[in-house]
């Protein structure tokens, strides 16, 4: 037996609703010296370009190049990457690149149009970012799974140039994570990280191409540098812990529900992980399953800290109240492991990724059952999506007016024009009346 | 004749690049002493919540009020405001309204899902965001042209509750702008504004309920305030001086041009208007055009200045060259003042809306074409879209396993999850495996 405490709530007691605000609460610090020391790399790497990339990546990641361009791995490396995989890897590797990729094809916006009958056309034109960076962290949460999610939409999208950075600490190279680039079909590596890097692909260097948009997952800094650059640069979600939040109806073993748990849990100390069951019984087994696999665990001590600071077990009143707690939380992934998941989903408003049944475990999705696994965190999903082929896309709007057509829309617009004092607007817009109204 | 004078250009000059570059060059001062007021008015709002918001309103809008509640418009103001509308700005309120509709609910996302031969399914869940916040200005810059902009995509979504706020300077409301809301259907409307209506949305008070995104446009407090509530709720773009691109071939009326570039000009003295054309000739008579309607324009100072400060007059070698410097710039507004302006818009990748023909002036779009006037602004429009009926919906993905489905992709999983060294992965995955590989 294990020696854990995790939170235990019940929706019927009084103070349920601020139990569970405490332990949902997440407030990234804002650290002013963090932001300052960013600012200024920025700057320098914006005055200096190639010079203080190199100086800044001996300095920060003890990695020395005589020029900035030596910072780029060859395509030939890449390969060599793929080519010296265990074969097990690789094909494990194509088997979820290819269903990343046949899932963010349907999810590719399409452009259309629509006519009146006088003539003027109405529509919208979606076209592929022309450059995309694409961040990837170096030493232990180097996930060549990232690699691919972030990737493969991009391409999908028919982005022209996907740009790829890593550090790599002590010229370390991860050999899984370029084998990835090279499934994913990156075009150019850059070995660079930090706020270096994210400020490189923002403004360009000479060696390093400006993109117009940069994803995937950094520490503190690489985070802040993209809130920082955000403007100059699109940026997808700046992420907070990732979280893990399990329906049950009581009827899967407690020792899947536990190790699901686990999984979330053991991706760090602040990562969180809350089962919801109208079943108290269920809840006091899974409970007793958590104790007695955590000492079995390899990450034991970070699954231990995170379940007892932020794991809890709530017991509902039924699963439509469970439905309910689930949209007030709108967490990153949500199993609904109940014998009828179609019914429950539908009452599901805010989630990133809902795993319907018993057998659809998170780590499923995580890894390559096709949706993406970079997903809105922190309750983010009341109002936002997971990345997809349409992050990588953008719409214009087309307005064609026929004569008549901008005839009469010019009657209408000089009229709210003057109610708003533009003139310049109404007169223009008058040019546009064939006869005088 | 009037005193102006309006940068020209020719791309075939050597310092071409650079001085497009100055031209466009726009950065908006980060005040920090607005964020440190910013941040205390969001402060005040999260700890003592109505208190604090009758406060603030007391101060900055000279309104005084006897409680929070008598912060909110009735419904029936609302309907007496659009009853008190004359006809001529109602019928054209209806037209606006109306159009915008139209084009909203053509961009409305769907739900889909797909089946695999084994029986898993894999698919996209579409929903509304629950609550969303439109901040409409007061004073000067009320226009309700951005009430039914920004309302009527929020209702085509199916939003379940709009909530407007808007500062009524020494208690004085709008009555054009309270009858666009009534028109757009809005829920409930506050006075309230600045820095304190933003965090009281992003945060609720007794009163104002918590929203889930925040759109609308405003001051830099207003700006700023958004920045910093941004990851609690959603936010829409921050918007940049507004802008306007024409290419013409030379072809157009050129008093129809420059009342064009006026139109943009007249926003603020910070807006930016560009014509772009391959011929020299035209380029001169749209200079003299300006220079003979100028002195007739009611806002003739800002056009003035604004012109002066950002404008240009781009000589072009021919239109694909137009097309690759519009692409460059990605401004908000692009009109193709051409005669054939079709095959030109194959060319445009970056564009916050396209206007097609000499018959199209950007002003039908600000007011009634039907696209959204809400675009994005200073090369923005490199990587993100116009305000849309998307903006007010999310997706989340649905993943559902067949027990052969589940056994399949844990297999895959599990190869991965140890190669990452994430076991708890690995395990939750196999416990899915229905017999040992």
């Amino acid at each position: 037996m294990s020696d854990i405490s995790i939170t235990r709530l019940e929706t019927g007691s009084a103070n349920f609703a601020q139990s569970l605000d405490a332990i949902l609460a997440w407030n990234e610090a804002e650290d002013a010296a963090i932001h300052s020391r960013v600012m200024e790399i920025i700057q320098r790497i914006r005055k200096e370009g190639d010079a203080a990339l190199v100086e800044l990546t001996r300095l920060y990641d003890r990695f020395e190049v005589a020029n900035a361009s030596d910072l780029e791995l060859s395509p030939d490396e890449l390969k060599k990457a793929w080519e010296g995989l265990p074969s097990d890897s690789a094909q494990a590797l194509m088997v979820a690149a290819e269903r990343i990729r046949l899932y963010a094809d349907r999810q590719k916006m399409e452009s259309w149009r629509y006519s009146e009958p006088d003539g003027t056309v109405l529509g919208q034109q979606v076209t592929p970012l022309d450059k995309v960076g694409v961040y990837v962290p170096g030493g232990k949460a180097a996930y060549p799974s990232s690699v691919l999610m972030n990737a493969i939409p991009a391409k999908a999208a028919g982005v022209s140039e996907i740009i790829m950075v890593v550090p790599t600490p002590g010229g370390e190279t991860n050999p899984l994570v370029l084998a990835a680039a090279y499934l994913a079909g990156i075009d150019r590596v850059f070995r660079i990280g930090g706020a270096q890097a994210v400020a490189a692909l923002a403004y360009g260097t000479a060696t390093v191409p400006r993109v117009d948009k940069i994803v995937g997952p950094g520490n503190i800094y690489v985070a802040t540098a993209k809130k920082l650059v955000f403007g100059q640069v699109g940026i997808d979600m700046v992420a907070g812990p990732s979280e893990i939040l399990i329906i049950s109806d009581g009827g899967t073993d407690p020792d899947w529900i536990a190790m699901d748990l686990f999984s979330q849990a053991e991706h760090d100390e602040d990562a969180q992980a809350i089962l919801i069951s109208p079943d108290r019984a269920h809840l006091d087994a899974v409970e007793a399953s958590i104790r007695r696999l955590l000492p079995t665990m390899e990450r034991a001590d970070v699954i231990r800290t995170s379940l007892s600071r932020r794991g809890a077990l709530i017991e509902v009143r039924d699963l439509d109240e469970a439905a309910d707690v689930a949209n007030r939380v709108a967490p990153e992934h949500l199993e609904l492991s109940v014998e009828d998941p179609e019914s429950l989903v539908a009452k599901i408003r805010n989630a990133g990724a809902i795993f319907m049944g018993r057998y659809t475990a998170e780590v499923l999705g995580d890894y390559c059952a096709g949706p993406n696994h970079v997903l809105p965190t922190s309750g983010t999903a009341r109002f936002s999506s997971p990345l997809g082929v349409y992050d990588f896309q953008k719409r214009s709007s087309l307005i064609f007016c026929s004569r008549q057509g901008a005839d009469q829309l010019a009657r209408t617009a000089s009229v709210l024009a003057r109610g708003e004092g533009l003139t310049a607007h109404a007169r223009s817009a008058e040019y546009r009346i064939v006869e005088s109204p």
